[in-house]
């Protein structure tokens, strides 16, 4: 059996979505830019793609949602874009962020600051998220941009983003939130959580790769990243991906329509607490952060005396997959970055192991899964030399 | 009948590189940089169209391919990465470009002048093309970067790369060439061209849109442009299009193998003439910087009297696609600005209209073609009010 639990590294494309995909590679394939017919018959369904996206963001009219390549460039953009605009060219030099976000904000903050800027990598508490309190209190005077995602990638914690956006506005500091990992698995409302900007990738809700959005709120102003041609308006140059904007909008559709939150609530996260019990009935056992207020279909687990990596062999030989962190490190063998952050104790952050689940998982397969999980520990666990040793946030009962 | 002489603009996937895309959709759908078998089954066909790339432009192997999401992103890549690693951390502060490049190119030095960098944008001659002699006396003790296209998107000009590469080279400056024009239809050679980076758009040679590459020779360093994790040994963060990835390699190997060279010097480049010798037999009408070496799909022509939208209309009306200019500046009625390269005469730079083909036309639809653009001229030319003025160009025969 096939059982695939990396859905956080990425999605399989939904057939629905493939098949409004098709007819734009090899029979409608002019440029949208173009003035002829192979060209504006592309519109229509580029159209309704949009409307889908503006409908499952909850974005409004006169706000914009521009096509991007993935969620990094939209990161990369924010960041870079404000420090040209606002820092470069202004009179700004702070950026606020937190310690667990996406490598794209991380990286390109480790970037600026080599450039001058000062950025602040606010800590996460032991539940893996941060509170409103703490972003205000590190926004400065000069501070340009406060980036906090809106669920993490691995953990599946979700942050309080209207409660930051309200700090941000009260302060008058743009607010960007990084929305890849919510879209689909929670409400993302971008009215109602006061942000000026979020960030998506297609791929992460049953789209397809090489696609994703920046939404920008009304009146803000942000420097193109993608400078030449005037397609989206200007904002971000380079001959428009039809066929993907189009599964995109699409993708966008499926994963957010009201029955399909339903659907991802009591289904996925049905199956996800099932195959968590399963797990926590392992003695030394624990789930990183805690159970509460997470994304329905992730949970991260550590299981003392089991190395992520090894564990990860032993499932995949039995065709399930998961994942020791980001996709975006997963090759090499770092401690994951998340799990730093919940302390120092380099054992935990070893033993994490990831099951993001998706709409298409059952519970034949959880089952399955299940199964292999038990006889892996059993496995891995006898021949370990470190099951001796308790890290520390097993004892304290994390 | 349906005629798309637009393909300059974008073109059909060939279905031969839908059918290699179509498993990364829904099947193999596993992130590349993932640990399980979902992810490393993406691996061999990667690997192989990263191999078709290589032999594709003939890089050396210890040279980088990095896949991005078009050529505007390799660009702009380019151009601003070699601000911030040479002008602003460094002591160069000059850019040397065509006035002709594609908008990519010119938008993104227009912005680094607003940041302080002085850049020519070098003249073309009455061919549209500048030759080597002309950048070396443009290069300055202060000169970080020269940039010019391999071949021109409006009147198909080849550029003489290898002896600008070899002034560049002996000045020491770093050699950038759009090279989007030129793939598949003339022979791009990095290792003969003494090029350091070029850019390519797979839509450009029947490949998917949103998938492009820059070549980067073994030695030179650019700072990444999206940050983020390791993917593309650093050099290039996000998540890989795996499908897009793979469509790109496909296409580069059937549009740049000798068998397809030779197909479309042969074929397409006798069917471009015969569109173009038909054309001129109409009074009053011009191959704009004349029909000496091009790309041989390519032809610009001026037709007095007739403006270059109001034909366009016409000819879209018969199920024909041709453009104005740039797809990407076509949705504006803007001169030309290759055009207006030429000279300051602004009615030549409204008449001309772009026929692009490609291995997809045949000698029927040609045929086709020129009788409409025949009843078009007669049509437009009958109502026009400037038929009687005559640009300068076509008085001095260029």
């Amino acid at each position: 059996m096939q059982v695939y639990l990396d859905n956080n590294a990425t999605t399989k494309v939904d057939e629905k979505v493939f098949e409004e995909m098709k007819p734009f590679f090899c029979e409608v394939y002019g440029n949208p830019n173009s003035l002829h017919s192979f060209g504006s018959s592309t519109h229509k369904k580029m159209l309704e793609a949009l409307d889908y996206l503006y409908e499952g963001i909850n974005a409004a009219d006169e706000d914009d949602i521009i096509i991007t390549a993935n969620a990094t460039e939209a990161n990369n953009w924010v960041i870079k874009s404000v420090w040209l605009d606002k820092i470069l060219d202004g009179e700004k030099n702070h950026i606020v962020t937190s310690e667990v976000e996406h490598p794209a904000i991380t990286a390109a903050c480790n970037f600026l600051e080599k450039k001058g800027v000062e950025v602040t990598y606010l800590n996460v508490n032991e539940e893996g998220i941060l509170d409103a309190e703490a972003v205000k209190k590190a926004i400065r005077e000069d501070t340009a941009l406060v980036s906090i995602m809106w669920a993490n990638n691995e953990t599946g914690k979700i942050f309080p983003v209207k409660e930051i956006g309200a700090v941000c506005r009260e302060k008058g500091v743009l607010f960007h939130s990084d929305a890849t990992q919510a879209i689909g698995k929670v409400e993302v409302d971008v009215q109602d959580a006061n942000v000026d900007m979020i960030s998506f990738s297609a791929h992460k809700f049953h789209g397809p790769k090489g696609v994703g959005g920046l939404y920008i709120k009304k009146g803000v102003e942000l420097s193109p990243y993608m400078h030449g041609g005037e397609q989206m308006d200007g904002r971000r140059a380079g001959t428009v991906d039809v066929a993907s904007m189009i599964g995109m909008g699409k993708a966008m559709h499926l994963a957010t329509n009201t029955m399909a939150i339903a659907y991802e609530k009591n289904h996925v996260g049905m199956l996800r607490d099932k195959l968590e019990n399963a797990i926590l009935k392992i003695p030394d056992t624990i789930v990183i952060g805690g159970r509460e207020n997470r994304t329905p279909n992730t949970t991260l687990i550590s299981i003392k005396g089991v190395e992520g990596e090894s564990m990860l062999w032993d499932l995949n030989q039995n065709g399930i997959a998961a994942s020791t962190g980001s996709a975006c490190a997963s090759e090499d063998l770092e401690a994951n970055p998340v799990m730093n952050a919940f302390g120092s104790d380099s054992e935990l952050a070893h033993t994490g192991i990831r099951f993001s689940l998706s709409r298409f998982n059952n519970e034949e397969q959880i089952d399955y899964a299940i199964e292999h999980i038990k006889k892996a520990v059993e496995r891995l666990r006898n021949i370990s030399s470190s099951y001796a040793y308790t890290p520390k946030s097993h004892e304290s009962g994390l």
